[in-house]
């Protein structure tokens, strides 16, 4: 038995117009008359349903009508173009065969659903309109990411997840471990034996591969990283999750222009390939999600994104006619109310560049003001910050400089400064938080909904 | 100042011949006479070297002939085709700048190094011909991945990495906590209290997306996995690693037969597609690592892959006339050797099929002989087991009952057995390691030079 993908079929239909397929997939809706029905199967593979037609012709005719919704099926028929009717086309059951029962307790149930109640049961969300768009778009966009960075020639690495590395603040990763927490083993000071763990000292999940994408840019030019990272914060917002995908380029020989040409140019890009490839999807979120979403991502392709001085924005925000809940402050990060502000005062993506050195971290490059790094966020409409990037300080001395003042540890890297020592070089890098870009993408407001399983305070089922 | 890539070059020669070009890159050689002098050049872009001609018409041309191995340079100059000579190109500078130092000390000179002393420079590894070609064989085996699975329709799903399901025994996950190990807090019963976690109570990461991903593609059909996975064996072995990637797609409607097709189309797609993405990266791995490499692979590409059971696998191997070290039985794993001996047997890569049940997991799919279970093992030359894979067991109550005999808690994956409650179907899956193969790719033989930074037993460095 050759199976047919519906996405063929409404891809492809005038191939299959009056031919015979096969068809395997699930009961959306089953609509029965005494001598007709109706059954609306999908098999995942595209958004839309598959609008199945059955008569009394089948010899279990009586069992088919009765067939619940979430049975898996599978549809012997002919393909019947229907360009006068709503849907395309249809397909006229020969024999329709039950796979898989269903009960009439299945959650499912072909009616609006609240989203609190999907992420319960977030095994099963995924065969429900939204969250098939939602998981859809997340997957084509992870594609469109390596593709625009493969088709230029960036080497993909997998920087470790595991480090011993405590350069970050091991606040923030979580600790792990194979010891048996209720039989520690203790050194003499009475503290955690940790020679006996695995890897023979503490180690952590990380929250970021920079420092080891750095590296590999020393060698391959471009590189990028996408992989999962972990944050311990202890929030439950609608924007933070302890453990989500990050993509992390870094490039050799690129200043923060350079940088800031390829975040655009990446951004579009990706933009484009999901309008292409899920038109049906951003349609239904543009309706359902967020009003005015397709406008939104499809006018951001032909703008022009705005790059200013962090100076210049508190300007602007500072003889703004607005009651501020946070006093705009030129030494200090832009709120949200600010983002929004500045985003909609230049209708469009903004690139916040050279911001306060204090507020940012040690890597970046010291201006030659003194005051200043090369870093940019980039901020865009709804979503606020999406990208967050810098020049790298490529000279040794001022990054050493940075790192004691700000009391972080040099010997446990080394070899990170190893990158500024041997054939150092002008270089800049992003990261990205992948969930924020579906949020921005699809309209969704709680980053719990663009993952399939979220993990959050408290919050660790499945 | 625009930059051109070293691969622009190489790749598109007539194109540039006779163009003035900007190149920046490292230098991996500079050998100078008194008129003149050679920079072999790289800007990781391209495997091959790009040679600089300078001549006493630059006007720093005393330092030029100076620089060391390693440092960045920046090269404007004349594209000059040379057919007639061993590089098909070469660049003739009109301007030469050191852009950063590399001082005498620098490892990586250009000689022979051990793997085990590139290990202990991991960092600079890269920079070396043979990592340089792994490294990059590794990103575009990746995106091979991508590009199958997407083209087909199958949707990339993020499975959680943090777990709290002790499904497949913690024994052998990492346990992750935010508490502090020095300070933990204690329930009545004086055992740790993971009420004050982050998550409320004990979590692990994990080994598999396997179950979540069985749930995804009950929803659409056909997907995949491809991310970080954790072992916490202790064991040295040049095939064991803590932190390494793993692909795990999972199919409905696709039974075992369905299964090796997917199988052996894919892997046939990732060598066709590295061949064609990384030809001068194989033929390096060919001369200086595996001789016969490419041979190897592109054979591959023309074989029909055998499919024969266990059982028979077993008959052959008590037939063959040699003295094994563990010696071949009907109830039992085969052997690295037994594997060796039958991909020689039937000269190609083998697929092994219906396994006695005892030694197999609890969700695959039990045979109507009761003794064996619809498994799959692919076993290729010389790299050993490649995939496994299963027709999953899709009937509720056959499934609970392995779970039973096999003491697997239930109660923690209760959504797991909603797949099979709900609209239920015949499906199958697979996991392939990504480091066996780019083992297999590459004919590298230790795991620690296929992972950018390698975790394995008392190893957690960089």
């Amino acid at each position: 038995m050759k199976r047919t993908r519906i996405k063929e079929l409404f891809r492809q239909k005038e191939l299959f117009s009056e031919k015979s397929v096969t068809v395997c997939a699930w009961v959306r809706t089953n609509r029965s008359q005494a001598q007709f029905g109706f059954l609306n199967i999908n098999d995942g593979s595209f958004f839309e349903n598959l609008q199945v037609v059955y008569d009394t012709n089948l010899e279990n005719f009586d069992e088919v009508s009765k067939y619940r919704v979430g049975s898996s099926v599978c549809v012997e028929g002919v393909v019947v173009l229907t360009p006068e009717m709503k849907q395309p086309l249809e397909l006229h059951a020969k024999k329709v065969t039950l796979l898989g029962d269903c009960p009439e307790n299945y959650p499912i149930q072909p009616k609006r659903h609240t989203r609190e109640f999907l992420r319960e049961v977030a095994h099963l969300r995924p065969r429900t309109n939204l969250f098939s768009a939602i998981f859809r778009i997340r997957s084509v966009a992870a594609n469109a990411i390596h593709t625009y960075f493969q088709d230029r020639g960036y080497v993909y690495v997998h920087t470790p997840l595991i480090t011993c590395a405590d350069c970050e603040g091991s606040d923030q990763m979580f600790k792990i471990t194979t010891l048996n927490l209720n039989k520690l083993p203790l050194a003499k000071d009475g503290k955690v034996d940790y020679s006996k763990d695995l890897f023979g000292k503490q180690a952590f999940i990380t929250g970021s591969g920079q420092l080891q994408g750095e590296t590999f840019a020393m060698a391959f030019g471009d590189i990028y990283t996408f992989g999962p990272t972990f944050r311990t914060e202890n929030s439950n917002t609608k924007t933070h999750a302890n453990e989500f995908w990050m993509i992390e380029p870094e490039m050799a020989f690129c200043d923060l222009e350079g940088l800031m040409d390829i975040e655009e140019e990446m951004l579009k890009f990706v933009v484009k390939y999901v309008l292409d490839k899920c038109p049906e999807e951003i349609d239904f979120c543009d309706k359902f999600v967020e009003k005015g979403l397709k406008e939104k991502i499809t006018s951001l392709l032909e703008s022009k994104f705005t790059r200013i001085k962090h100076h210049d924005v508190i300007d602007i925000l500072k003889k703004a006619n607005v009651k501020w809940e946070f006093e705009p402050n030129y030494g200090e990060d832009i709120a949200k109310e600010h983002e929004k502000y500045i985003t909609e005062y230049f209708n469009g993506p903004v690139f916040i560049t050279d911001w306060p050195k204090d507020i940012k971290a040690y890597y970046m490059k010291l201006n030659d003001d003194n005051e200043t790094v090369a870093a940019v966020d980039l901020v865009v409409p709804q979503a606020g910050e999406l990208m967050g990037g810098s020049q790298r300080e490529e000279n040794l001395e001022k990054l050493m400089a940075r790192m004691d003042a700000l009391g972080v540890d040099k010997e446990g890297i080394d070899w990170y400064l190893d990158t500024r020592r041997y054939g150092g070089c002008v270089h800049s890098g992003f990261g990205m938080g992948f969930e924020r870009l579906i949020m921005y993408l699809t309209g969704i407001e709680n980053i719990r909904d663009v993952i399939p399983y979220p993990r959050t305070p408290k919050n660790c089922e499945f």
